[in-house]
């Protein structure tokens, strides 16, 4: 199947201009590929993220009133540069210092860390977070070393953006970032490779009735692969690794997002967000904050991942129910 | 590749499930299969719509204030019957009148027609409005004799629902629907065709690099298949079939609205939307409301249509710009 792209080097810069074209409050500097509000807050920590394209709507999709105020892009796969990432920084600076949420990827870590450095230096206060909600690690059998960032940075995209929008100090907002990426897990499944003709072979194989568990947003290999039988033994494979992780208790709290990687139907969607929530339903979880749909993606991968925050303080709630202007929210 | 469903027949009712689980300001009647607003605006029309399942997020999905009061939904490709059409009619009935918005196929057709016929036999103001804006119909080629509704279906969901919420007359919102569906016109291409492995075989079959032009929401075949050269070169192949359905002027205002079919990946659709915008604006149109995302898919087929409407009144613009609840606005 081909993809609907021109020049694959055109890419970005041309997906760029179509979701500018949607988003007249958004705009993109012409110094660096940032893009970011028209109109800054006044008073409040700007907060910005970043990293490699091809994953829309994350993180453009997420600029906005109440989350991020700049996103700063590289080519697909590729983060941008440190300088890239400073010229975002030095941007919303307006001396209430600037927030800074990384994907744990390494190439990303070197852009954002080198930036950071060099941020401080000129004197502007700078905080970060690494998010690193990924739990398909397995270091015994090295096959995946990094808990990477993945659809969980949405989240803190979310509950930080709302909380900086409300006022919280730069040194608050460390505090919060730190609390919410140490009660977060993401693990997910597809059913076929991220592959771009254009740009890219398929990063796996699978069969036509494989899934392989713990893949990666940039095409990484899972850790198992299994034959289908159901969306239901897959969200039970999905929910007790999550078990694991979290040791949770019956009665406990979460905030459950469903991500779609890119191309698995709104219906196959909704009948596997079904299946995940009756199956923390049967483990006696409470969820009051659910959502699903497109985040965090991996070119045309089609699969799904599941993100639990277990909520430790209540104003998360808040913040997450607050409103926002940002489009793919 | 595999579907991520459980038993096929369970596949619309565990979707529904997991759709209102994300959405708990709707809810779904216990007689019949019909997804409603808990809270339904007083001294409104109400609107309703339904059709087929697969196309999610239609019609469910446009649920909320300022769209539709209801939506019922059949099987997947298959309408509801005119009973569950009719009970959907007689619960959104406060004495107003109701507004239905209908698809333009024949099954569709059948049973909306014979739940109006029934409803008004009751004494329930009934007006309604069939859904045409498919422009690949080539009667001489005995291709595709029906203007089939298509994505230009959630233009009148979103103008006629606020409109009715404005508080429209039934009679007035009528006019209004007349007026917009003589002025709206789609056409879309796929790269592959609908199908689900355990629900349906493919309805068409391409090879790698083809590209099928005129393709329906039920898997139809498109009018043409042709092999794939650029993003470029398809938004001109459309471009030129809406300008001969509408004969535009330069500086004439037009709503833009690019549909994804189901699958096709976040960066194409951006890269494809810029083409579209860019070949409008060589022709001297104006846009002053652009729209993408997936509003009405068919299952897990990759493609994209385009929606235009030709703006004759300004007030149409202030209906789409209106605050809905509608979760998949």
């Amino acid at each position: 199947m081909v993809a609907i792209i021109n020049q694959a080097h055109q890419v970005v810069s041309q997906y760029m201009d179509g979701f500018l074209l949607t988003h007249p409050e958004l705009k993109r500097l012409e110094q660096a590929p940032i893009i970011t509000v028209k109109e800054q807050s006044a008073n409040c920590v700007p907060l910005i993220s970043g990293g490699g394209s091809g994953h829309e709507p994350m993180h453009v999709g997420f600029v906005g009133k109440g989350m991020l105020t700049a996103a700063v892009y590289g080519e697909v796969f590729l983060p941008p540069t440190a300088e890239e990432v400073l010229c975002a920084i030095r941007y919303v600076d307006k001396g209430e210092g600037v927030f800074v949420i990384v994907k744990n990827f390494e190439a990303d870590l070197l852009s954002f860390q080198r930036a950071i450095h060099q941020a401080r230096a000129e004197g502007i206060r700078v905080k970060y977070i690494v998010s690193h909600d990924d739990i398909s690690v397995d270091t015994k059998k090295n096959f995946q070393k990094r808990h990477r960032g993945l659809a969980g940075t949405i989240l803190l995209h979310k509950i930080l953006g709302a909380a900086a929008q409300s006022g919280l100090s730069l040194d608050d907002l460390e505090q919060l970032a730190l609390s919410l990426s140490t009660e977060m897990a993401t693990i997910g499944f597809a059913t076929s490779s991220a592959h771009f003709p254009q740009l890219a072979s398929p990063f796996f194989e699978l069969n036509e009735d494989q899934i392989s568990y713990g893949i990666g947003i940039h095409g990484e290999e899972g850790y198992r692969t299994v034959s289908f039988e159901s969306s239901e033994q897959l969200a039970n494979e999905i929910v007790n690794k999550l078990k694991l992780r979290f040791r949770w208790q019956e009665g406990e709290e979460f905030i459950l997002l469903v991500n779609n990687l890119g191309t698995m139907s709104e219906l196959e969607q909704g009948v596997f967000l079904n299946d995940i929530c009756q199956l923390l339903d049967v483990e006696g979880l409470r969820l009051p904050f659910i959502k699903t749909g497109r985040f965090a993606t991996s070119l045309d991968m089609a699969g799904l991942s599941v993100t639990l925050c277990r909520i430790k303080d209540r104003t998360w709630l808040n913040y997450l129910q607050a409103n926002t202007t940002a489009p793919a929210w």
